[in-house]
């Protein structure tokens, strides 16, 4: 969690979030006015947000990871909007007319927590799905991931499997397959960073569908991306553009030689 | 910067970073060994980075943003990769032979702080995209560029216009506007969380293409997003999809009406 979102809980009068997500945090919560909901209440979290803000509480609205990626931060603003209200942001010239002051604040998202612990595998262009075809048309989903498949962009895909919907993933798969290798690297990363987390490098043939719940994410490589000793890695093109060759830098370093002291190695 | 992060800096014995990221956190340095580098030397510093660890220092390497998302984290990898090193993670098993081990710590990203400055423009799939082609042929940058504008992506566009190439923005936004709307809201956001801040919202068509510099990001809406008061937001489709609309909404609530105490309200 990011110093500015403790900052926010902190100094908050009402705080407002997914049932699950209040469990992580119940220090947070001591004294405070709290609204805990299920899953798909998500328009009555964000409505009740709003109510308190426009009685002039300070209301903290959670989401897990990034509140902008997947998360509750445009609900808000839909209302908003929708409501007619007048809203600006804390840098906003003061001396406005407004109903209450938004402030998005920035975490850490999954894909770039999923991403950490598996290695470096969005380092080039990547493209972020859901596979919830809840609120999305599942046609518009597939033409996603065929195009991104398509144009080599490493994938990292939400929500890949839901109890009620589990055969999209293998759909999902199949696109996938029409553009890339069997051997694709792939990163299953469950709960990140929670208890459970749980992480598995496989291939886009052979992902292990049935281990892949609501909790997990997948990345899916491009077609440079690698496995290597547990990690999973996707070149940015330095070594290629560099001509760094294995043979070079092991004729320069060997294989464990520490550079000499005391300056940098210009290995350029 | 997460708490981690922080902790990572606190403990290193050695230092390594992009000259200019470095001068932002002066306080952090003081006892440490310091490798500062300019651009174009990312091999060098992750070069160093590895050379210290492999004469058992602990050691920092720096990146903005998300160290793991067009950051130094792949670079690392590739080099322990190409130098054939045995490197394991923190939580792996112990009593393995290795030179050293490695922990990416995941960051809040370019993308992500952009976006929470503007609202909400990421809510729904997205793609990231550099224009750079130091490292990536133009080619292919213009396939994907089309391919995520084609499908629908929001767009993430890094390293926007450099001063050897500020062309290839233009080029760009002409293959974005052969599918895109020229009204579909674009925010320009310099020096995200950094002195020197700035936002624009703007059009496909009207971008100020001569406001951006490599400093910036782009965030470029899919045919749902929408410029609102000085906020742009793309939306998820809860509001489509539960067919809330402004006039139920304004019946219900009045523009500014406040929820009845004490519960909260059940609006759906």
């Amino acid at each position: 969690m990011v110093p500015q979102a403790l900052q926010a809980l902190v100094s908050a009068e009402v705080i407002v979030g997914y049932k699950t997500y209040l469990e992580l945090i119940p220090d947070l919560l001591e004294g405070k006015r709290v609204f805990a909901s299920g899953m798909r209440k998500e328009l009555e979290r964000c409505q009740t947000a709003i109510d308190y803000a426009l009685r002039g509480r300070r209301v903290a609205i959670i989401s897990s990871g990034d509140a902008g990626i997947y998360g509750m931060a445009g609900l808000v603003f839909d209302l908003c909007h929708e409501r007619d209200l007048l809203i600006s942001s804390p840098a906003a010239e003061a001396g406005q007319a407004v109903d209450f002051s938004v402030e998005v604040i920035p975490g850490v998202a999954a894909l770039n927590a999923a991403a950490s612990l598996v290695g470096a595998p969005l380092m080039h262009d990547f493209a972020a799905i859901s596979l919830s075809d809840h609120l999305t048309p599942w046609e518009v989903i597939e033409k996603r991931i065929a195009a991104a498949a398509s144009a080599d962009f490493v994938l990292a895909v939400y929500n890949p499997r839901s109890k009620t919907r589990p055969h999209l993933l293998a759909k999902a798969q199949k696109i996938l397959l029409e553009h890339r290798t069997p051997d694709t690297p792939v990163a299953i990363v469950r709960a990140a960073t929670r208890t459970g987390q749980w992480t598995c490098l496989t291939t886009l043939a052979n992902m292990p569908l049935e281990e892949v719940d609501m909790q997990s994410i997948l990345l899916v490589g491009n077609s440079k991306t690698y496995l290597w000793k547990g990690w999973m890695i996707t070149p940015r093109g330095y070594l290629q553009k560099y001509q760094v060759k294995s043979c070079w830098l092991k004729k320069r370093y060997g294989r464990c030689r520490p550079m000499p002291e005391p300056g940098p190695d210009k290995c350029l």
